[in-house]
């Protein structure tokens, strides 16, 4: 039986953030639908910051509602905060994101807290999902900077290890651990979910890579060598800083899904069609460049699809 | 002790042979001694095919004469027959790399020869190498469409293991696993180079890789998983098909440098020097795109080269 990955699309909320040209909501509804069609089933939609801090989200409520019409789509939302959890609780959405950084520099220039104190903010998030019963939404937690941080330059792979273990006995239902600025590398990579996935097993570690320096498919390949099944990408590496010409933002979740599905490893992507959907942000976004290389260069005539082999 | 690899550059052979604009003799060296200043200690410096085909490379008895006089450099050159070995040899190349394609069609299509044909070929070239005695150069065989061909898609495996033998038994020195048009993936490469290198051992099995769709460093980790320490690359991913475009050429030498050593496998490259030789090549090829993203993105904080280490 083929191996399996599952590929979630996290542009509209990880892309769009860093853009200032605020996409419509249809439009974001458009290419969600297009996505959906050519076999995308997880998505981080939103994000439910505060929308005077960040107004391309504030449609976060009617993207959700639309997405979780549609069959067997797996829905996401992230959450900076115990506000923002209420609101995913009150419109039902069935799965949250938490993120909190390793780096406790990079945590306290996010958020002006130590790591330790967002422990105990993700503490209460899960006590507020619980209170809900059985109809709880899950909720994940992200490690940024777990690979390196722009502020702090090393990371402990000790200390990852460790804060992954107390948000697993805090009660995530998942785990992100996040490239978040784009200093990972393979070996390290490798390393880190060997030991991260052996120590929270069986909960899901799943894969968070930004692309700035060209490695993001060698560490997704790292990743999943390591026992990752769960990648984040974006269409066209949507993201990055639009201050930094050339720097990528997520992996091409378009490329991800072609190296996966050549490997011979299902995604339920249809590669063709969902490079199709580059034409719906590349007119929403004019300026915006979309990165990635199977668009450009097609599928090569070797190449076997596995839902066709199915 | 700290593991190593050896990149080599071949962008002044392979990645300047498919663009119209000829680069001054000159330039050539220039870029090769700024390379060589940044640590790059392998060159395919040129190839010997006749200079009304491929007048770009008319110079290649003037760059390789110099290249050869640089203390501890690694001169290579490509030789596409009998003729191009004779004209390596008149000069005194002290390395010389032979290439037929796997497959059966892609060899046609190239040399009007079949595979066979072009293996009795090899067996010319490597007797007359051997005529010269104990100055002879070293000659590698370079197996085009390892990984899949546009002419025939899939490529068989087991013939690429059993061509590569073949080669092997004909004398060769060194054996080049060439994606030559983009087609591999991580899984194949990690099979192929794993049988290969077992069966050949102890010659070396390099890797020649182009990043057509994207897989070009994931190839590269692959290939390195599987045994292999030998890689091609060219600065700024020079190459490719000038009528394709956004279609990159060889894997980017700076990219594959900044990947290993931020794994800590020492390259002897210093990456930022390497990065700053892209100018030159900008400067005498203003429409030609170079790619690669640590030239833009810059190192992470968190790299500690290795050069530095030792």
């Amino acid at each position: 039986m083929a191996d399996k990955v599952t590929i979630r699309e996290v542009g509209m909320r990880d892309g769009l953030q860093s853009i200032a040209a605020i996409v419509p909501t249809e439009t974001k509804i458009a290419w969600l639908d297009a996505e959906y069609a050519a076999g995308v089933r997880d998505f981080e939609v939103s994000s439910f910051v505060p929308p005077k801090l960040l107004p391309q989200l504030a449609d976060a409520e009617a993207v959700i509602r639309h997405a979780m019409t549609l069959p067997g789509l797996k829905v996401a939302a992230l959450i900076p905060n115990l506000r923002g959890a209420e609101r995913g609780i009150a419109l039902g959405v069935p799965e949250m994101n938490f993120v909190l950084s390793v780096s406790e520099g990079h945590n306290r220039s996010n958020v002006r807290r130590g790591t330790d104190e967002s422990i105990e903010d993700f503490r209460r998030v899960v006590a507020l999902c619980r209170e809900q019963g059985e109809t709880r939404p899950l909720i994940n937690c992200g490690l940024a900077t777990s690979f390196g941080c722009t502020i702090e330059g090393d990371v402990d792979e000790e200390r990852v290890c460790r804060i992954a273990v107390e948000v697993a006995e805090a009660g995530a239902d998942g785990l992100m651990l996040a490239d978040t600025v784009g200093y990972g590398q393979p070996a390290a990579i490798g390393r880190v979910f060997r030991k991260v996935i052996g120590a929270v097993a069986p909960l899901p570690v799943m894969a968070h890579f930004h692309d700035t320096r060209g490695l993001g498919l060698a560490n997704v390949l790292a990743a999943f060598e390591a026992g990752c099944r769960y990648f984040d990408a974006s269409l066209g590496g949507l993201g990055g800083c639009p201050y930094a010409p050339g720097a990528t933002g997520n992996i091409v979740l378009e490329d991800t899904a072609f190296m996966f599905e050549a490997m011979g490893v299902e995604t339920g992507i249809d590669i063709e069609a969902l490079a199709q959907v580059r034409d719906i942000v590349a007119k929403a976004l004019p300026d915006v460049a979309l990165h990635g290389a199977i668009a450009k260069a097609g599928l090569p005539r070797n190449f076997h699809p596995m839902a066709q082999a199915a």
